[in-house]
């Protein structure tokens, strides 16, 4: 017999609230154990899922889904929700090629109204969702879910303070686990803490259940509605309601007994904007999850029985922990050296930093905005700011790089983690277009990394380089395996270096598929195509002379970066186009990223599919010279 | 005599120092006569600068500076800070070239410690700049300046999160005028009305003032002092103290018997985070400024009797004006047309689609990134959202377009304003980089409208289209005065239009520098040089089969945009190589903004020193044939 016979059972939300609510326990609990067993089987995503089993239960159950909107901020705890959604099966596929995503998305299934990835975008959307709803006369619930952690940044409280406004029939339901990536930090959660700890949230939760036990049960029923109201409105959070929000809570996240009234009663009575403040706890459940540091946030495989998860044995280290190692290297010798992360200690590296010179390590939550120009104030001071920001979340900060940075010619320093294709992650997380935004910028210096030891010079570049801002972008993954000098030296900046000397064909690589120029390089001369191989290290200042040489002296020019289209590439060609280079003919081409969001894969397919690889540029290289060459390598 | 004494006498903040507050009330008389003098010779903003007279005057008088730092957030109310700290004679420049900036701005004065133009960033460089204090063993006051509009935005709040967290020793002063440039709207500015028309602020202010008044004088002060304080505990402010920050007030901020002891007061026992909220009246003692609806934000030269603007007659419409017009006419036929914008009723035109259509307009505050996002939930929906945002300030909204919009294909339409050099305003105010950071995202199509026709015709094609996201930039000021279609025709997606048939020089224009092109033409075909011209339309697809033939069909080939490099021009030229076009040669050409922030100045100087005008085209194309052409020309 199956252990999961409830579960079994249902194909859609419908089944599942075709089931009485004392069957819910049960299915929460089979849900926990079928989660347990598709991450095991796959790695991604477990603790935040495991911490909002009963939670998703509860909605899919009270509310009336698709129909009514439920929104999952990020998306990364919402492999319960795709479960109970039409995913079972699927979700033995989760992040790997072909297979399902591992946050919502709306192409995947109608139950994903809105997709994410980066935090803290849902209740704008389903502000959207519920006004739209408003303005055609549907009378639908929208419920957007968003945590703790990514209630801090800027556009949830835009988001709170156009809806509390705006009396909206929106429902946020506030999942407080108090440990979103890395423990929160900021008032805002302290100010949650507070609410959870009040002795009204214990004392009122105590007395309803007293109370409720001495009463038949279809009165206790009624009871502890009126209790749970009660307590909504006597409890707190003031905060919200200064909003505009009615708040609702804190409430126990595990407990369906208090979850499911206090949803129906949300759901029936709902005139405006209302917070549930839920509070659960990331990795319940799961023993190894719950005693772990970060809850098991993102896992690889892992023994269901044990816990122990089977990472792969990396033969170089990672990039990301070759710019902590470094950086704390400058930072010893300079206290003039501060970090700054945005919620993301482990991910950046930083956590190494923290340990060592934890006054001078600022964790400002997930707020990319503040964290930019938080640095741009201390650049101002003298200080010497490394801002570490994974290139897709540096997009929230684009303005403050622009106006507070740029424009200021402020030495902020930008360690850019993450720049390419990401592998599992998918489109949300790839780092595509940082250096498309940066080059335009004024007296912006802007790097990448060819490898590990590349990367190790460009930290001491940026510790040393003190006249603007500078910025140096690196892979997600595992170094190349080079040699690692035991101190960075500092780069000149605007010079990029060649590799190997050639006559015929150019390839000029920013960053780190230099490995596969090289590669190509090899393969050509294999044709007879003596080949050049140049690092241009800076997308900005371009090293003229070098791109004049390559360009005078090469019958092909290669621009290779792994990055979209407006980004180093384009900046060559404008070079060229204006010095004249191109006047009396060059084949030149650019190798970038494909002008398509490229769904999740492992990085080399990735990679192989956009033609960002060895084969890739010896492809092009060939279409470049023409059909003739073609025969000749064919021969 | 003078009929500023006192004034005439500070020639910096020690000079304000040494007197007595008894004169302050004086000097703040003569400081705001003198600003409305100074401002109707010039134009620029006034009803800012009018509110903070008396609180400039005592924030100098009790603060340290510039040793203490002080931030005026955005900066347009900096004005009487400018007097006062040595720029009095240079505001009779400010916003003209080679003049002052009409902002706060690091390299004119070191009293500016943090340059502004866009709001909301005081609070995020104040903390950085408290944080260094610390970390330096300084002692020194941060004091940052911030209006009730701006506070509305995400990174003020992400700021106060993580200072509220902190305790580092910085002082907000928030200037609540109930009006940044529109209405503010949203649940804090209500909030904020409600503390400030609390009982608990006028009981106490009135017993405060009873106390007072029966007391001798030197007892006065002190239980003037003393009810100050105690106000502040009293009255509220629970908000700001549940995010970390003792709150102060409010208290009238042009009262310097309530400002002097206040700040005073917070300046000696400051031990973290404070937050003086200051109730202000923005254009505070001119009766015209008072009296009209925006408070005389900004204006242009006017007479200080009757408070008369004389604005320039135009010979055209404004683009504003076009595309709110027409949006309004496409909205008549589709009851799905929504406009969403960003506390800019009037600067983007919506005013008068709000006016027409009161429940299908949204101002969401000074809130861009929510602005976007919440579009994108009302797109999800089937409604067709139009986002109406200068170009400058899309760049805050910059990861929501990436990861909302651009990832789920949703169509959001980007009416995107003040595209290209905005004159007075300056380089925190151009619009400079959105060609450049939208092009790159796969899916988006990027327009921009060559004079006010097509602009109509664009607001036409984003009406009709609604296949994923779409966006058409403008820029400010007026038309060309062409004739005007009665109604917009949708253009065909991707497809350019040739305006001039020649052979030889080919120009190839995005957006409204077309009738320099057309211009610069005239003036080739009068040296023998047969020009054609066309008009792209589209950077984004780009028209293939155009490019191709103006790159086959000509000698030269130039790209012309009024922004910054890596946008319209870097994307033709990427397709020109991809495509091989350039191998047997092209003399081609780009012709964007140059590599440098621009200065404030009239547009006109802006566009002739970035060589983006008629006689620039005329130079590029000569300099590209060579000198044999050259001699040509001066023959």
């Amino acid at each position: 017999m199956s252990s999961t016979p409830l579960l079994d059972r249902i194909q859609s939300p419908d089944d599942l609230r075709r089931l009485p609510e004392s069957d819910l326990r049960q299915v929460a609990n089979e849900l926990r154990a079928d989660l347990i067993d598709a991450v095991s089987r796959t790695g991604g995503h477990l603790g935040a899922g495991l911490g909002v089993v009963e939670l998703t239960v509860a909605l899919h159950h009270v509310f009336d889904t698709p129909r009514d909107r439920l929104i999952w901020d990020v998306g990364h705890q919402a492999y319960p929700h795709k479960i109970l959604t039409g995913r079972r099966d699927a979700m033995r596929t989760v992040r790997q090629e072909n297979g399902l995503s591992g946050f919502a998305k709306r192409t995947e299934s109608e139950y994903d109204p809105f997709g994410a990835g980066h935090s803290s975008t849902s209740i704008s959307a389903g502000l959207g969702m519920a006004v739209a709803s408003d303005l055609a006369g549907h009378r639908r619930n929208v419920v957007a879910v968003i945590g703790d952690g990514a209630i801090s940044a800027g556009m949830a409280y835009e988001a709170m303070n156009n809806a509390g406004a705006m009396n909206a029939r929106l429902v946020v339901i506030l999942n407080d686990n108090d440990m979103s990536i890395a423990p929160p930090t900021g008032a805002m959660s302290a100010y949650l803490a507070r609410l959870v700890s009040g002795k009204a949230y214990k004392g009122l939760r105590d007395r309803a259940k007293a109370v409720a036990r001495h009463l038949p049960p279809f009165l206790q029923e009624g009871a502890r509605r009126t209790e749970e109201l009660a307590r909504g409105l006597l409890t707190g959070g003031t905060l919200f309601e200064e909003l505009g929000f009615h708040y609702v809570g804190p409430i126990d996240g595990h407990d369906l007994d208090h979850l499911l009234p206090v949803l129906q009663n949300v759901r029936d009575t709902i005139d405006g904007p209302v917070l549930v403040h839920v509070v659960t706890k990331k990795g319940k459940g799961y023993p190894p999850a719950e005693a772990s540091a970060d809850k098991y946030h993102g896992v690889a495989k892992f023994d269901v029985v044990t816990g122990a998860q089977s990472k792969p044995k990396a033969n170089a280290p990672s990039y990301t922990r070759i710019f902590a190692e470094t950086l704390l290297q400058e930072a010893r010798e300079d206290e003039r050296i501060v970090a700054i992360h945005a919620a993301m200690p482990d991910g950046t590296g930083l956590d190494l930093f923290g340990q060592a010179f934890p006054k001078r390590t600022f964790d400002v939550g997930i707020a990319e905005q503040h964290a930019v120009t938080f640095a741009a104030g201390l650049a101002t001071e003298g200080y010497k700011p490394f801002v570490a920001i994974y290139s897709t979340f540096l997009q929230r900060a684009y303005d403050q790089i622009v106006h507070d940075v740029a424009i200021q010619h402020l030495p902020v320093r930008f360690a850019i983690d993450r720049a390419g294709f990401v592998g599992a992650d998918g489109p949300t997380h790839a780092g595509s277009f940082d250096t498309g935004f940066l080059v335009p910028l004024p007296g912006m210096v802007v790097m990448a990394a060819a490898d590990e030891a590349e990367l190790r010079h460009m930290v001491r570049t940026a510790a040393i380089y003190d006249d603007g801002p500078i910025s140096f972008r690196y892979p997600r993954g595992n170094g190349t395996g080079v040699e690692l000098p035991e101190r960075g030296q500092a780069l000149e900046i605007g010079r990029g270096r060649i590799v190997r000397e050639g006559t015929k064909v150019a390839i000029l690589s920013f960053g780190a598929r230099l490995a596969d120029a090289i590669g190509a390089s090899e393969d050509l001369e294999g044709f007879g195509l003596s080949t050049t191989v140049a690092d241009a290290r800076f997308a900005k200042p371009l090293d003229e002379d070098l791109v004049r040489r390559l360009a005078q002296n090469h019958e092909v020019l290669i621009l290779l970066e792994e990055g979209a289209s407006g980004g180093f590439a384009a900046q060559v060609l404008e070079l060229l186009a204006r010095r004249g280079w191109l006047d009396r003919g060059l084949k030149v081409r650019p190798i970038t990223m494909p002008d398509r969001f490229v769904d999740h894969a492992a990085p080399e397919t990735m990679l192989r599919a956009s033609g960002i690889d060895k084969a890739g540029i010896v492809e092009t290289v060939f279409r470049a010279l023409g059909d003739g060459a073609r025969r000749v390598m064919q021969a």
